[in-house]
C-alpha cells in the first residue's frame, strides 16, 4: 500500500494539486484554473474527481492519508476561506465542509498559504527538527507562518501570522487592506516595483528600468537589472532589505526564532535581497539576540513548494493524533 | 498534608518571597533586600533558610511542591540570570543550579518577571482557560509574556517576548539597551515622565507638573494630576496610549490573542491609559481582527502579584509532567 497526502494550493489564478509521499517525494502534479469555477461547491466537486484520478494514475493500491489545502485567508479552526480578496468566492466559504462528504474518513486540513509553507519547511525542508522559526513568503504580497514550541501559531481565531500588515509607516504607501504603510507595500514583488519607481523619481542615474512602464515591470526584471549593475535596481533591493531587516528584528523580539526562512519570488534574487536584509536585521537586533538568528532561503524546491507545503499539513495533523 | 508552591520575585531593590496554594491562596509573604547580597550564592543560601522557615511557620505538615522564580533576564531553559542590568550579579548567574542542592527533588523554575506574570494570569488570574493571550507589564520598563497554544513563548534561546524593545522610532528616545526609540522609552513609568516633559516643552498650558523636577516626578503624580483635569497630564496619557495601541495592533498580527492584559504601575491609571490604548488599538487593527481582542487589567491582585506569578510557574510545570 502506497500512502500519499494530497496537497492543494489555491491561488487566485491557478490551483495546484499534487500527491506527496511521507518522505516528501512528489508523485503527481497538475493544476487547474481557479477562476473557471465561480461556484466553490462545483470547484470542490471537480477537484475530488481529479484527486481520485490522480490516485488511480499513481497505482491501484494508493491510499490517501489526508488532504491538505493552502488558500488565501484559509482558517485552520473553522475550515473556511474568509473574505479572500483575490478569489471569486465571496464571504465565508466552508471549504472543508464541501470536501467532507467525498472523503468522510480522513483528515482534511485548511490553512493559509504561508502557514502551509511553514509546515512544509518543518516536515520536508530546512526547518526539520526546529521548534521555533518563521517563514516569510514574498510574492505579490508578504505572508508569514510562525512556529512556536513546534506548533504553528494560529492564534485565538485562526488568523495569526499576518506580518505583511505590520506597520512600517502609518503615513506610508496605500495597502490593499485599506490601511497605509503595511510591510507588504514595501517588501513584496509589488512593493519593490513601487520602490523602483520611487528611486527613479528620486535619483538621476541612468537605468534600464527607465524604459519600462509600471504595468510591465516585475521583480525578475529588477533582479536581472541588478545583476547587470543597475544602480536603481540595486538601491531598490537595499531599500527593501533595510525595511525587511528592521521589521524582522521586531519579530525576533516576539518569538526568538532559531531561523527565519525566506520563500517565494523575491527571495530568488539571492544576495541582492538577503545581504541587505541580514545586515539590517543584525544591526537592529537587541543585543541578546545578535548573531543567533539564521536567515535562510527556503529548503523546499521552488517548483512545487506550494503543493509540498499543503501536503505537509496532513503529516503534521496525523502526527498529532498518533502522539 | 498542605501543598504549597514557593514564589520568588527578584527585583533590583527587593526580593519578595511567598507561599501559595494550588487554588491561589497566599499563605505567607515576606521580602528581603536583594542589594544586601552582592554574592548570588550567599543570596540563595539565605533564601533557602527563609523558605524552610516560611514552611515551618505555615504548619508542620506543609509540603513544598516546587519553587518558581521571576527575575530580570531569567532564562527558563538554562535556569540562569543573564547580564541583568539592574542586579548586582554580573554575567551569567546559574541560579537554579545554586538552589538545586538544597531542594534536589522538586521542580525549580526560573523565567523573567513578565513571563511569570503571564503564567500567573493563566493559573490564577483573568486568563484562566485562555490558550492565546499577551501580558504587558508596565513598570520602570515594559515587559511582556506571550502565551500561544496554551504554552509560554520562550523561543529558541529562552528570551522571547521582549516587546518593550520593539522600535517605535529608530531616531527616537535613547533606550537603556543602547538602541533608540524602543517601546519602553515611551510606554513605562519612565516613558510617561519623558512624555510629560516633552508636553511641558511643547505646550504653554498651565500644569501642576511644571513645579515638579524631573527627578521627583512619578507616574502616580501624573495620574493624580490627570484626575484633577491637568491638560498636560491627560495629553501625556493620550500620547502614551496612542503609541501602545498602535504597537499592540502589530502584536495582534503576530499571535492573534484572545486578550491583552495590562499589569503594573502605569496600568493602575485606569481609563487614562486604557481608553486611548483601546481606541488606537482598534483604530490600527487589520480589519479581520477588529472588535475581537479584549484589552483587560490584570486579574491578579496587585499586592502580591509578582509572588503569585512566580509560584504559578510551579503548578504549570507540574501540570506538564502530570499530563
Amino acid at each position: 500500500m502506497k500512502e500519499v497526502a494530497i496537497g492543494i494550493d489555491i491561488g487566485g489564478t491557478n490551483t495546484k494539486i499534487g500527491a506527496v509521499s511521507r518522505s516528501g517525494e512528489s508523485l503527481y502534479e497538475t493544476s487547474i484554473h481557479t477562476a473557471d469555477y465561480p461556484d466553490a461547491k462545483e470547484f470542490v466537486n471537480f477537484l475530488q474527481k481529479k484527486i481520485r484520478q490522480i490516485v488511480d494514475d499513481i497505482s491501484k493500491d494508493t491510499e490517501i492519508k489526508g488532504i491538505g489545502i493552502g488558500a488565501p485567508n484559509g482558517n485552520y479552526y473553522s475550515g473556511t476561506i474568509e473574505n479572500a480578496m483575490n478569489l471569486k468566492w465571496k464571504g465565508i466559504v466552508p471549504l472543508v465542509d464541501f470536501f467532507r462528504p467525498y472523503f468522510p474518513e480522513i483528515p482534511i486540513v485548511l490553512t493559509n498559504d504561508a502557514n502551509a509553507a511553514a509546515i512544509g519547511e518543518m516536515v520536508y525542508g530546512g526547518a526539520k527538527g526546529m521548534k521555533n522559526f518563521i517563514v516569510i513568503t514574498i510574492g505579490t504580497g508578504l505572508g508569514s507562518g510562525i512556529v512556536v514550541n513546534g506548533e504553528l501559531v494560529y492564534g485565538h481565531d485562526g488568523f495569526a501570522g499576518e506580518l505583511g500588515h505590520i506597520t512600517v509607516n502609518p503615513k506610508g504607501r496605500r495597502c490593499a487592506c485599506g490601511r497605509n504603510g503595511c510591510l507588504e507595500t514595501y517588501v513584496s514583488a509589488t512593493g519593490i516595483k513601487r520602490t523602483v519607481y520611487k528611486m527613479l523619481a528620486k535619483y538621476t542615474d541612468e537605468s534600464e528600468l527607465r524604459s519600462v512602464p509600471y504595468d510591465q515591470l516585475n521583480s525578475k526584471m529588477i533582479t536581472e537589472a541588478a545583476q547587470r549593475g543597475d544602480k536603481i535596481a540595486i538601491a531598490s533591493f537595499e531599500y527593501t532589505g533595510e525595511i525587511l531587516g528592521i521589521k524582522l528584528s521586531d519579530a525576533v523580539l516576539f518569538s526568538s526564532p532559531e531561523a527565519i526562512f525566506m520563500f517565494g519570488g523575491l527571495a530568488k534574487a539571492g544576495d541582492y535581497i538577503f545581504k541587505p536584509t541580514k545586515f539590517h536585521l543584525e544591526n537592529s537586533l537587541l543585543e541578546i539576540f545578535k548573531n543567533k538568528v539564521k536567515l535562510l532561503p527556503s529548503g523546499l524546491g521552488s517548483v512545487n513548494a506550494a503543493i509540498m507545503g499543503a501536503s505537509a499539513l496532513v503529516w503534521k495533523e496525523l502526527a498529532k493524533t498518533e502522539e
